[in-house]
């Protein structure tokens, strides 16, 4: 059962082996509330699951340690899980589908762990993994449904009362629920006037419908780039303390989610992983009433695969109105180029990219099109560049 | 004079007034070292700078307060004055060239400066801030040649002492010298043993030449994307510190930098501009001797413009050998497609990107070029996945 004993304990097992991470005021999140993040993205291994994965290591026999430990997981679980065996002097295995990105395989393993590749997705590999502790008759270390994992998330909310005493409002991002589990039931016992907010990804909302529909939910398939929260099924144990401790689940959209990550590293200097940058898309876009409060978003890790941060900054700046496309129709005769380009001089915006396409199958001979990637400062300077053209004569065409 | 009595008066009027930022253990910056970060990155306004611009304005008279604040710059100084300023209930009117990116100077607007966008580059703002300056008879505030901003700047090593009270090295990035300077005096006054290093980009080693040919001298040019150093000269004052203070200069290239900031970004989860990130490089890249030492890297700003972000990390990506392009030489017939792919895949590599240049000018009829983009685990990889096209009778181009 989870108690405040076993969270104190938590405290006192995490206090040498882990970072107490910094609260950082962030004023701009949200203009109408004091906005401060607790930067679990800067914990050793990149996210909170380490606090969860030492704790629970900690508490098994000598004789379980022994036999080693044993996760299924492409990302910060298996980390966590890694580094904490690592820290215990204990073995560990940790199954991975062979799709996972080579940067987390590759940091699982510099922890010290065996990695058990699996071909396939999560579920395969889950499946080599029940096997394998069969055999091995290893411990199994859930990502989230276990009380010694959820009271160590829990100690976050500790360290929360003490660099905020006066916090009324904590947003905490959701996948299997530990995390919210662990952070929801210590503010309540703690600070019950406190509200605590849980916010999941649109395309990976079991919880959301779980919580709304009172009863735990299947969903036939998970979407979304915050893939530490990519999870169809709330566990039993965290769905029953989300019930009773977490006052509302919200969602963002896969946009919100790029458009926070990128707001994270222009006014932060901090990466964010997908997951990690819910609780701040929820705040950004007012999906939780946190007007005039003190509200800690939980920006709960920053493992983000480099290859896919440039796109997210893309999206990101593409939904701000900063980066976009605009397509011009143009008679294919000398000046025009220098026309466009004045007009959009004129606006103070900057090209990044031109090209420039002269006939081809299905257009007349004389067509001509210029598509003209543009940094602008938002929608409305955007607008009026394309108000420019089209009083200018020029003709438009939709952004392919 | 710079005296230890000026660093503590500017670090007792800065304490309420900016944050004293987080000292983060980074084990994996250089394993024969221990290094800790200085995220001054997590700064207000992104940067050290407002140590300095605030702790100089709060030594100026009241009358000259009410004439207002000149500064020029398009970067970390602007906002560092801007922010000082607004804090003060003063005026500051802030020069930028009209080359800046957008995100600058609409950061620095909105801390509540008057901004005098003056077509061209820096020099050109100068000469209007001097005229500027002349008519209101308002203070311009130097960026770094100045001792009170020297001694704001110094406030860092304050809290370092604090932070570490074992340390045996600190790298520092140089620009014009302030942040050094600053840094260094207070250290060798405190802490005599502890090695003061400095860095700068190779394209803009201002302070590098001036410091080993014991004179002030002038770069004809600079050119780095460190912008925040792109400095032609250093100050008097901070020159003379330097020479004074600091054990040694080095510098380091474009591609030490971009793999630093991808190193932060990636382990770390900070954002660091090239500025800020020249002590990492310096760290990563084994310039400076700081084997067995408890080393702290002053991560000075994190202001990087986000649409150079995504190229700093490809570039980073390149150098580091885990992103690669390769060009084979196809037969045009059916299933080579196939088989380049299923070498790849052997290989455990993830294709990002597959161009395919079938015919042209200048090229045989049956001709035919694919060129991939590569997910790669690092050189090495890299190269036993060539081994393996030559081996099965492939042709590898130059990568264009």
């Amino acid at each position: 059962m989870l108690t405040l004993d076993k969270i104190y304990d938590a405290a006192r097992v995490l206090k040498n082996n882990i970072r107490k991470t910094d609260l950082i005021y962030a004023p701009t999140i949200n203009e109408k509330s004091q906005v401060y993040l607790k930067a679990e993205n800067l914990q050793i291994t990149g996210s909170f699951k380490v606090r969860g994965a030492y704790y629970k290591i900690s508490q098994l026999s000598e004789e379980k340690k022994s036999k080693g430990i044993i996760a299924c997981s492409a990302g910060n679980h298996a980390q966590g899980v890694a580094l904490s065996a690592q820290k215990h002097g204990i073995k560990s295995a940790i199954f991975i589908p062979s799709t996972a990105p080579i940067s987390k395989i590759e940091a699982t393993r510099k922890y010290g762990a065996e990695i058990m590749l699996v071909d396939g997705v999560y579920d395969d590999a889950y499946n080599e993994a029940v096997k394998y502790q069969e055999e091995t008759q290893g411990e199994f270390i859930h990502p989230f449904d276990d009380i010694d994992v959820i009271a160590g998330q829990g100690t976050i909310a500790l360290e929360l009362i003490e660099q905020l005493n006066d916090m009324e409002a904590v947003i905490v991002p959701i996948g299997g629920g530990g995390l919210i589990s662990g952070v929801a039931y210590t503010i309540k016992m703690l600070n019950p006037k406190c509200k605590v907010y849980g916010v999941q990804a649109a395309g990976a909302s079991s919880m959301y419908n779980s919580y709304n529909n009172h009863e735990r939910l299947e969903l036939s398939k998970v979407a979304t780039f915050a893939d530490g929260t990519a999870v169809k099924m709330p566990g039993v144990k965290t769905f029953e303390l989300c019930e009773k401790y977490v006052d509302e689940i919200v969602t963002v959209s896969e946009d919100e989610i790029a458009s926070a990550i990128l707001t994270l590293i222009e006014k932060q200097k901090l990466i964010a992983e997908g997951a990690g940058a819910l609780s701040v898309a929820a705040a950004m876009f007012n999906k939780v009433p946190i007007e005039g409060k003190k509200t800690v978003c939980l920006v709960s890790g920053g493992n983000i695969d480099v290859n896919i941060l440039s796109r997210v900054i893309n999206r990101g700046l593409m939904k701000d109105g900063r980066l976009s496309d605009i397509t011009v129709e143009l008679l294919d005769k000398p000046g025009q180029l220098r026309e466009v380009s004045t007009i959009i001089a004129s606006h103070g915006a900057n090209v990044v990219r031109v090209r420039h396409n002269q006939g081809g199958k299905g257009m007349e001979i004389n067509e001509c099109y210029l598509n003209v990637t543009l940094e602008t400062k938002n929608e409305e300077h955007l607008e009026q560049i394309k108000k420019t053209f089209i009083e200018k004569g020029y003709k438009l065409l939709p952004t392919f």
